[in-house]
């Protein structure tokens, strides 16, 4: 089959590899029809993070099933399915409270949590290529609707929106209450938008590209551009000086000022500025153990200088870590089924697999517009 | 009346004072049968955090209610109550919420939450002391079962019964949890308590000195000498490998190693370690602002370099700040009063209010023994 | 002051009566700007469920502060606040809880629960008049911005809106789920509103009145007509026969049948039947313990033979009763000031308080339109 | 292999019957080592519940795995493991959301749930026998410690102990809590253990059976006769009239008063009497849809004509249905593991699977200790 692999830092190849098949009884393998690049697929690209040579990318997957193991006898071949970028046993402690996010039993490495395509998250190819393995298939597939009505739509439940949705219920939205998304990249507008649709009454969305904030402020956000005004007073000003009830934290460990400087405990402190006394923090941006590119030398060990002495004085609350997508994918379907929600209006572009490797040049590069782009096989 | 009053830091007295009286209408002023003396109350007492001198120190009172003013209807002279430590208007948003911790009102400041006797509290007497008003008296005090019944239970009920609660409640024990608390001060064993009291199924707790170890253990909880061997390998070893569900930090921004070298992230470091991916951390332990006593320029302004990296990976959760005493007073109350809980195991020395100079001087020093001591006025 | 006083059932008059006077400390006088009759203002109306004649009635209230009694800190005069229909002292065990629906001490009678102009909720004068005395004035007002704008939407705020938000949040509506709200009055309205505001997929709304099921198509639900399809069928139908997540009763115990037949356990199974095995069910329709007036002698006794076995066997849990206001309305006002609800969709006419007499006429016989009427004194 | 089997209402036979076999690619089979009689187990033997001759009894199942098939990964033979009596899936939308009692796929008659050795769960053969075959063995077995310890103890995970818990947990038993439990036969005694466990200040437990109050009494309830005294009025005065905040039905259709003469309506009336306002009923005693063998005709139809609309003015709150096992009982293993539980002071006998047919006999009799049976293979 043909798939987007990668060789080196910066160097990717669409090329012919071999087709996955039906490896284990509960194995299914997935026609892809959409798989899209995602922004920590950039972590690799860049460099940031380690990945062999020979992976083949994506974690942000959905197609038709393809084929089953014998063992598989929920999901039938045909069934038009997303597969959430967790891949995940269904049976061990953390699968059966919902954290399929840090399966115990998915990776090799023993560490908690499995995906597909991406760094220390175990051998298993991505689906930016015609065909996907997916274990436990009957536990990790998420039917959809048969045709390919909405299809940009569902594409967003393998991944970002989910995601989106849990820095949001992380940070405890719901109706009525007030809150500040730090950073527009598509995680954070899935965000806001999630917190739209769980019922805020206002949403801050800060960012510096206003190709983002004006993507923000479509779904009736309010953009805040933290390149031409300090993103605490404004939010501090438009709440009467009380601060926001929820923050979500959608940057990461490479948050840098508007001179494009690291500071990775930068959108932390805000966050801790904005939130009001007893508010709740969700981080989905993600911060890493060791990060040896990072700006000085606590950052390279994952040690985070922030303002922790003020967020306990005024008993805000942290939650992070990556979303277990099948806590949140099903009800997410069934509002885009029922027309309530339609989060593809975040896509930018959409190309066929062989255009992948330009696509991601110009994504790393944030040319304009750049903000989400489908592959279609 | 008599009273402990604070006049610079390790300068104390017990003097005469005027007798405090009804102020506005909602106020009630009690007579004191029990005063704590508080791990916190030693911050000013160190000179670690600024307090007026002339102020009336303590914050963990109970008594009997002496007068009322006119516009209270629900507390009656006469009524044995507990006092809270968080003095709350119960009308704001926040207490409306629950969060009497961070009542907008009663602190003339601005700031949220207010307390008697305490730093950056407001201008409020403590309860160390003959008498003591109690303003919004009906919102604030917890009836108790007339008579001197379980007096020394009860005088928990104030602070750190229900902190150690908080703590455990932040890091969400519930029954067959595994739990792991840091420092075997009264909060620390409280936290330990409470864990048990909620079912937890192992409890960890982690100090140096042998006196609070040894309390630890005679409630079931397993002690961990952190001068003797590394808690965080010896937490691994006892849960397989695996860590805990749950964290709570009870020892502070004076964390320090066994040398008694303070190392303010220390702590926090621990407990990311030995909590399980997906676990929950409750921080009681005090984190301030600013700390200008601080070990390193960054603890000073309150930046605790701790691996969030790591906790993010993990999707590990930290909660943490005062505690809101009224939202758990009530049933822990009814837990004491049904002889399902006496907390008062913990209290080690009672002595009356003239002796209140010597007992702190001895409990600031840690002389063996001095775990909580308490004031009968 | 003038003011709408029962004097029997289908005898009201609009007449002097006495000014309200602040009587204690914690007193407030509203000057009422809009009162709006409810449903449950029938109840006496139609002599349903006795009341005093003389009862000045009106329990749906907001208006401006016309003086404080000498203990009230928080509200001040010229507020312009919005009353809930529990009057709650704010400090007894369930005012302190969250249930001022259930509050211990403002009801004289020692029942749960007290109210304004209401039989069985204690002999506080209501507010269809120009002034209104509100007892705990600090606890229990809502301040709304100043001015008049969105005034019929902050109108709603005082029962209706946060009561079908009870009934969505009892039934554990959140974002994707699928609803059945049976009645559409004014509350079941607002709870299928609120249902949509939380994040519902679908939500379907039974009745047999096309005006109201005209006003829920206009918000998005589904409309079903029980007097032309069996509302059972007609649901599973729509749900692939998997029934609905969550139900929500708004009609009570005088739910009767096309031909007009009262059967108050109809909807109960109704609900039992299109909801899903694990379901949740909130029922804000009112049913009382007992009722001379019923169809049988069973319900006479406030006894309902509905199909709880099949309740059971589904795993189905019921919840139900008034709607504690406080715990809603700070958030329904927030998202009422953010345009992003807006519930005097509802309202169907505005009349002076002099012509209230008429109104309840027309809006008793349910006269074409009639669904929500508000007095502007 | 040798197993119970149902021949007829009060006709079992122990007798050779086929040995399991693994079926299907995620099947196992397991060695029984203990198999409890349970008082449901009772209802097709009473002729109450239909069941089909030849049908192998037994839903409280523990045991050594055997043999598995070749798709199941997790668990390995020579596990000592515990078998919830739900029969589940793991892979369809209840089972995702932790509902493994409502399965939509395990039971062939598509009604949701399934089970072993039980009317209207699906033809599985139940485990009072040597072996048992065991569908979806990776999701539905809980592995034990190895060896014979806590036996008995863990024999309590696979129903009663879980269910008794389940109880608690919709009645939202936490600390401090008082309690009510209607009925003291093993799952009503198990609820009242459980609410102890969760830290209940104080449980109250009504039966009219002797022996089983002594056992409500060993753990620290008290026990309330009411053949004795009528045990509303008994709760209600031990309680200063205010009533419990948590009821527990474990009592089921066949409630009868002191005289043996059936009211299914008696006990949940009970409940709404003793239950605080906005207090919750977990009921766990089996309701049923239908039952010819009812007391009167509203009961044959499973409709319960008990005091609805007392429960709806008190604003109490109604959950129940079987017990997802398997969202419990790794807690609860845990405890036990810990010696912080130990669920067999509840057994009363321990006999051979030969003599199965005798301790049926007895059981139902109730004869005077007859509480709970065990049956090792």
């Amino acid at each position: 089959m043909k798939a987007v692999v990668f060789k080196a830092p910066r160097e990717l190849a669409v090329e012919q590899v071999d087709d996955p098949r039906i490896e284990e009884p509960l194995d299914a393998v997935i026609r892809i029809t959409t798989a899209n690049i995602c922004g920590s697929d950039l972590h690799p690209y860049e460099g940031r993070a380690e990945l062999d040579s020979g992976m083949v990318l994506g974690h942000e997957n959905m197609g038709i099933v393809e084929e089953v193991g014998p063992a598989v006898n929920r999901i039938k071949v045909g069934d038009r399915v997303s597969v959430p970028f967790n891949l995940a046993c269904g049976t061990c402690r953390n699968c059966n409270d919902g954290w399929t996010s840090a399966c115990l039993r998915a990776n090799p490495s023993g560490d908690p949590g499995a995906g597909y395509g991406y760094p220390k998250m175990g051998p298993y190819w991505g689906g930016q290529a015609e065909l996907l393995r997916v274990p436990w298939a009957d536990f990790n597939l998420l039917r959809l609707p048969a045709g390919n009505e909405h299809e940009n739509d569902y594409a967003m439940l393998s991944d970002i929106f989910p995601t989106g949705y849990h820095g949001a219920t992380m940070a405890q939205v719901s109706p009525g209450k007030t809150v500040a998304v730090f950073g527009a990249g598509p995680v954070g507008l899935m965000a806001a938008y999630s917190s739209l649709l769980k019922g805020a009454a206002r949403v801050f969305v800060v960012d510096k590209e206003p190709d983002r904030l004006d993507l923000a402020a479509r779904i009736g956000a309010t953009p805040v551009d933290f390149s031409e005004t300090d993103p605490g007073l404004a939010i501090m000003d438009a709440t009467d000086g009380f601060g926001v009830d929820c923050g979500v934290e959608a940057v990461g460990y490479q948050a840098h000022d508007p001179s494009g400087e690291e500071h990775p405990e930068m959108v932390l402190d805000n966050l801790i500025e904005v939130v009001r006394a007893t508010g709740h923090i969700g981080v989905v941006g993600v911060y890493v153990p060791e990060d040896p590119g990072a700006a000085y030398g606590l950052a390279k060990q994952g040690r985070l200088p922030f303002e922790y002495g003020q967020a306990f004085t005024k008993g805000i609350s942290l939650a992070g870590g990556q979303c277990p997508v099948k806590r949140y994918n099903r009800e997410l379907r069934d509002l885009i089924t029922a027309d309530r929600a339609a989060p593809s209006w975040i896509v930018s572009h959409e190309v066929p697999l062989d255009d992948a490797v330009d696509a991601y040049a110009k994504f790393d590069a944030r040319e304009d517009g750049y903000t989400k782009v489908l592959l279609h096989p």
